[in-house]
């Protein structure tokens, strides 16, 4: 298994928006350290330049930009490449003008580095702060939608960060002007271009993971599978998602309209992402009103796999199937839902602990002491009470920017905003201060916090 | 090369105070997921209650826990242990009483679980927190010190994190009889006893590294070596340290004699410790003041490894030989330290980037303004203007327990607490909200912060 699924074996790069100049991964990965200090440094007004330039950029050079989409869109449908798949690969419509604002609307925000999280003197004239740090030379794998480059191109930036990009093969010609035009706006605000660089191939990819003295963060954008085999291949630390099982479980009292309306969302709304929902659980009590939600289902086009209990409850309603045991453990992807029976709320979350995969988890109870037990006891990165599990976005969440939903426990955990590009560091402010100065017979530390102040 | 290095292959696992009792890693692991999960939902009342039963327990059966310590101390001696590492295995004189002392400190604290970090209307009726919660089962791999089995099992009940330990085989005896007193402390306050295990040799460490999908986190306390070993065989994050090559730092405008005392409590403290103070960077200006600094090095017994530059101001002194490349990469743990000359605070910064390994930076300098710009460029978990590179420190820091001193850039860098042993999760409780009520032709989200409100 290789770490990449979409592109041939090939080292080609094109770290440079000059046309056919090349460089070894290893003066790549160090150019970018380098300019990543440069960018940290530099504080924030050269990184609002720089962004500023970009969105002008996308704005201005929209023909050139869409004329290479038009090259990885001719060869892509040369290849056979159907609807949706050509569809997130388009630039074409709003799209680009869309991320011209969104770079414009991380410009507008305070700037997310050297905020202060703690603050505490010591001892006299000996201050301590932890202040939020960009990470240092992330590298993000992604697939076909060329978007992403500016998307994660600008939330480096943003956060001081370089970022070695490798997209999908299909997407070759949008990926190398966009990244040279990120280049082109870091150049023109002063800064380090190398901060942001493309590399091409999966051998690429393999000889990068291995570089864990130099890379900080892998950030892979793509499936399960490409998540696990980079984390197995790698030291470096990886934030990426697994499966999105979801559940959401109707208690004994949930009130059937609001249960037919939260799982036709959470199946039917965007079946192929992470945070649809997948099983439905009942409490037995509410059996005498499932057959309502299921006809509603149904008739969305949902096909039912369903335990004996439920089978019965909905004897004579169409495309219900008995479930198998592999059925709980299934991201379907797709228009097919399971529904199981539990007899009460903790046998509903044994069932989600044992299934789920610790994304999204939802309740419809109409006591909100139900609803907070759920909370309470429910080990997953979103918990609902009485809303969709489609809800589990960034920008739902009011992160502005996504970086990705996490399905990892540590670092950061569901969607996860730009903070999830910041690591901190502690400054400590002193006056000739020595730790042999301190203990049981000399001085105390005075431990005393002090306001945070941030603006 | 395997994982651990100081325990004999062996498999051999004691997961229960009953001795003699085994079961299979497999049985052990899943056991401590549930009891973990039972732990988090029980809340701060019942955690609390069994770190009380612990700090009793630890004062109540010291005649029996001293008595298990004296039979690895004798095994320890008869193998020819010296004197720091039995001193590292003791547990005598106040050890005991210290860390019954260290448990109630986290009795006394605010519960850690639970707090909110963001809270943010979505809509009308649409209420989004996110809160601190357990990480879930930790894997903590530590050497000769038994005190550690204490000080890390109380601190995952505080957190609501099972935690299965790996011990030295050294102070098998000592780690058995504490883990026992652990379970009962668990068991009394009507809590699930199988969120403590402890697992023995090395077989047994490399089979939990396969469980990724069972265990949240490894936590190696040792050396660079085991952490890298471990990051190299896993899937499973890793919160570890690696070297500690720590710089000081004299500008031009130094203080000679700020200069001598920081140098002084750096590099002669606790040469073993990784906040220790390993190369000497010194303005060229600063150079007629430095014949003055390594005296006093001298004097204490400090060998030094010079530049050029450095070793004509130092003619005459003894103690002082030419340094060779590799010496600026070397942590000494020793009365050993390297002294380099360079033109600028830019050459500084230059110099502890490239050989720096991150952890602890610091500069003297009279300007605060050199100071600040010093904080602002220098990448590094923790960066010091005028105080000793021995501060950094959970402990010093004001974190209460330390969890360790973490080198990697992601969810914990630095000295870490018990918000290293922490996630969160985000809640949302709704009155029946769908995503797809949202949108450019539906409603719009309000974003709208909410107080946060931890008591």
């Amino acid at each position: 298994m290789t770490p990449q699924t979409d592109s041939p074996a090939s080292s080609a790069i094109q770290a440079s928006p000059k046309e056919g100049q090349s460089q070894s991964l290893a003066e790549l990965v160090s150019a970018a350290r380098t300019a990543q200090r440069r960018l940290a440094a530099a504080g924030r007004e050269a990184r609002r330049k720089a962004l500023v330039n970009l969105a002008e950029a996308i704005r201005r050079d929209e023909g050139s930009i869409l004329l290479a989409n038009r090259k990885d869109l001719k060869a892509a449908a040369d290849e056979g490449l159907e609807g949706p798949l050509l569809h997130r690969l388009a630039l074409g419509g709003s799209k680009l003008e869309t991320l011209a604002e969104g770079v414009e609307q991380l410009v507008a925000k305070a700037d997310p580095v050297g905020r202060r999280l703690r603050h505490t003197e010591l001892d006299e004239g000996l201050v301590l702060q932890q202040v939020t740090s960009p990470i240092g030379v992330l590298l993000v794998i992604f697939e076909s939608r060329p978007d992403a480059v500016i998307q994660i191109g600008s939330l480096a930036i943003q956060t001081g960060n370089a970022v070695i990009l490798k997209g999908g093969r299909e997407a070759a010609e949008s990926n190398r002007i966009l990244v040279g035009i990120l280049r082109q706006a870091l150049e023109d605000a002063g800064l380090d271009p190398a901060a942001v660089a493309l590399v091409e191939g999966r051998a690429a990819v393999a000889e990068l993971l291995s570089f864990d003295d130099q890379i900080d963060l892998v950030i892979p954008r793509g499936s399960g599978e490409l998540v696990r085999t980079i984390q197995g291949s790698t030291r470096i630390p990886v934030l990426g998602h697994a499966e999105g099982i979801c559940h959401l479980y109707l208690h004994a009292d949930a009130d059937p309209q609001m249960a037919t309306r939260l799982v036709l969302d959470g199946k039917c709304g965007y079946p192929a992402a992470c945070n649809a929902t997948e099983t439905l659980l009942v409490h037995v009590q509410f059996l005498p009103h499932l057959v309502q939600v299921a006809a509603a289902l149904v008739a969305a086009g949902v096909k039912l796999r369903v335990d004996d209990a439920a089978a019965e409850a909905l004897t004579g309603v169409e495309g219900v199937q008995p479930a198998v045991d592999e059925d709980w453990a299934t991201e379907w992807g797709d228009l097919v839902l399971g529904i199981r029976t539990v007899q009460s709320l903790d046998e509903a979350v044994d069932h989600i602990h044992r299934h789920g995969s610790a994304h999204t988890e939802a309740i419809v109870t109409g006591d909100p002491a139900v609803g907070e037990c759920f909370t309470q006891i429910v080990d997953a990165a979103s918990v609902f009470v009485n809303a969709s599990t489609r809800f589990a976005d960034g920008y739902r969440y009011g992160l502005g920017a996504e970086v990705g939903i996490s399905t990892g426990r540590i670092h950061a955990r569901g969607p996860v905003g730009a903070e999830g590009l910041l690591t901190t560091r502690w400054l400590l402010n002193g006056s000739g201060q020595v730790a042999g100065d301190y203990g049981p017979s000399g001085r105390s530390f005075t431990h005393r916090s002090l306001p945070i102040e941030n603006t």
